[in-house]
C-alpha cells in the first residue's frame, strides 16, 4: 500500500489480475447489488466516475463509461466485413450490449443472445438499461442457456456471424476456447461467415491469442485475424478480439459501407477498422500477421 | 478494498487517478530506492511482472516492460513525418527511452536532452539502462535546466523537432502545457518543423488535449493531430501525443522510410502510424480531426 493508500478515505473496487501482477481499480460510492447464481458471483457498484460497474467472480466486467469501445469493436467489424449477416448468433453478451451493437445493422434479420445466467442479464436491464434497449427488437432472441452445447446443435450452415463475447477463459466460460468449440462454430457457419472472440491482452496474454488462433485454423478456418482496441477497465487496458472466417479471407472490409453507416457510434468507424487491423511489430513477429 | 485484497498478502504500489476515480497498481517484489530531489519525489520498485518501475511524486512514470510503446510513439511518427529533422530537442525525458528512439534516426546530427532533475538520469542509468544506451552517442546531448527557459532562449528556426516528453501538468511540468510555451517552440522551430507533446488520455483528459490543441494554434502552428496508442501503467491505458506543424500539414508521412527502416521496434511501423492517425469517432467530434 503506498502513500496515496492511506492519505485518502475513498472507498476502491480493485481487481488484481495476478496472472500479469497488474491492478486496476475504480473509486467507488458504493456497493448497489451482490449475488451468488449457480455459474458465478455478480455485483453491482456505483462508481464516482464511470457510472455503474459489474463484477463478475471478482473481475470488472462492464462499466457504464467505457463498454462502447468493446461493444463496439466486438461487432461492426465482424458485420461490416460480412457481406450481408442475416443471421447473428451471440455467445455470453449477457449485458446486451453487443446483441444492441448487432441489431443497429438493418441487414440483421435475426439475433440470439445465448447467455448461460439470466441473472447477468436480469442484472443489466436493472443497471445498465440502456444496454437493453434494443432487447425489445422483434429480430431480438434471448436464451438462458449453455453456448457450447447451442453451438455443438446448431444447424449446419445456419449462422453468418457467430460472435464469442464471454468472460476470461477459466470457469464456465472455459470451454469456449479451444478447437472442438470451434469446430461447432465453424459447422454452423454459413460460407464466408464470421466468428469473432474477445481474445485478452495483447500485451499478457500473447500465449492464449496464439493458442486460439492455431485451435481456430485447426477446426478449418481458412483466415485469422487479432485486432487491438482500448478497455480501460479490462487488465493493461489494451483488449483484442480476435476475427476467423470460413473460406474467405478477411484483408478487406465493406469501407464504404462502414463511412456511410446511418446509426450511431462513438468508436467505431471505416478508419478505426483500418487502425484495428494494423499489427505492432511484436505481433506481427509472434502472430505471423 | 475486495475480498482479493485480503486473499493475499502480495505487496503492491498503486497509483490512484483521483481525476478519473481510477487506479492502476503492479505487483512489487520491493522498493530499491526512494528520494526527494529539489523537484519531486523519486522511486523504484522491482515489480514480480514488469521489470523495474520508476514512480515520480506517486504517479507511475516508466517500466521496463511496457516503456517501448509511450517511447516509440513519442519519437517515430514526428521523426518519420519531417523530411529530415536533424536538430532534435527533447524536453523533460530524463529516462533517456525518448533519446534513444531519437537516435536511431541516422538522419539527426544533434539531439539535446533538456531534464531538470538531474537525479531522473542518473536513476535511469542504474535501473533501466537499457534505455540509456545512446547517452553515449557523440550526437547526444544531455542537460539538466529548466526546458521551459531553455525553449524561450533556444536561437530562431534552428529546431526541427520538439519533443515534449514531461511528468502531468502539474507542478515542474505545469508551463509545459501553454500559449506562452508552444510560442517558444514555434519561434525556435524552423519552417516544417514539429512539436510534439505527450497529451494524456484520450478518455479523461479531453478538456486538457483541446486547450492544448488551441494553444499550439494561438501559437501559430499551422496544422494539429492527437495520436492514440496503449500504454498500460498510465491511467486509463490509453495515452496520447498531440502533433504540431509549423507551416506545413500532418496529413502524410516518410511511409516508405518506415517500412524500409533499418533499425527495431517492437510497436512502431508504418501501419501503427497510420492506426494511430485515425480518430474514433468521440475524438473526431470533440477535436475536429
Amino acid at each position: 500500500m503506498t502513500a496515496a493508500d492511506s492519505a485518502t478515505e475513498d472507498r476502491w473496487f480493485t481487481e488484481q489480475h495476478l496472472r500479469s501482477g497488474s491492478a486496476f481499480g475504480l473509486r467507488v460510492k458504493e456497493r448497489l447489488h451482490a449475488e451468488t447464481t449457480p455459474y458465478q458471483t455478480i455485483e453491482i457498484y456505483d462508481t464516482t466516475d464511470w457510472g455503474h460497474l459489474m463484477v463478475i467472480d471478482g473481475c470488472t466486467m462492464v462499466s457504464t463509461r467505457d463498454n462502447f469501445l468493446y461493444h463496439e469493436m466486438m461487432s461492426h467489424p465482424a458485420l461490416f466485413t460480412h457481406a450481408r449477416a442475416k443471421r447473428v448468433v451471440i455467445i455470453g453478451g449477457g449485458d446486451c450490449g453487443t446483441l444492441r451493437e448487432v441489431l443497429r445493422h438493418e441487414e440483421v434479420e435475426h439475433a440470439v443472445q445465448v447467455e448461460i445466467d439470466e441473472r447477468v442479464t436480469r442484472l443489466a436491464e436493472q443497471y445498465f438499461p440502456e444496454l437493453c434497449e434494443a432487447n425489445g427488437d422483434p429480430r431480438a432472441e434471448l436464451l438462458f442457456i449453455d453456448g457450447i452445447r447451442y453451438m455443438a446443435d446448431a444447424e449446419p450452415e445456419s449462422i453468418d456471424v457467430v460472435i464469442v463475447d464471454s468472460t476470461d477463459p477459466v470457469g464456465p466460460a472455459e470451454g469456449l476456447f479451444n478447437a472442438e468449440f470451434y469446430a461447432s462454430c465453424f459447422k454452423a457457419l454459413r460460407p464466408s461467415g464470421i466468428l469473432v472472440q474477445q481474445s485478452e491482452s495483447p500485451l499478457v496474454h500473447l500465449e492464449l491469442i496464439k493458442s486460439m488462433r492455431s485451435a481456430m485454423r485447426v477446426a478449418g478456418f481458412h483466415a485469422v485475424r487479432t485486432l487491438g482496441f482500448p478497455q480501460p477497465i479490462y487488465p493493461t487496458g489494451w483488449w483484442s478480439c480476435t476475427m476467423a472466417r470460413k473460406g474467405a479471407d478477411l484483408s478487406g472490409f465493406r469501407e464504404r459501407g462502414a463511412q456511410t453507416k446511418q446509426f450511431p457510434t462513438r468508436y467505431y468507424n471505416a478508419e478505426i477498422h483500418k487502425a484495428a487491423l494494423a499489427q505492432p511489430n511484436f505481433l506481427r513477429d509472434a502472430l505471423g500477421d
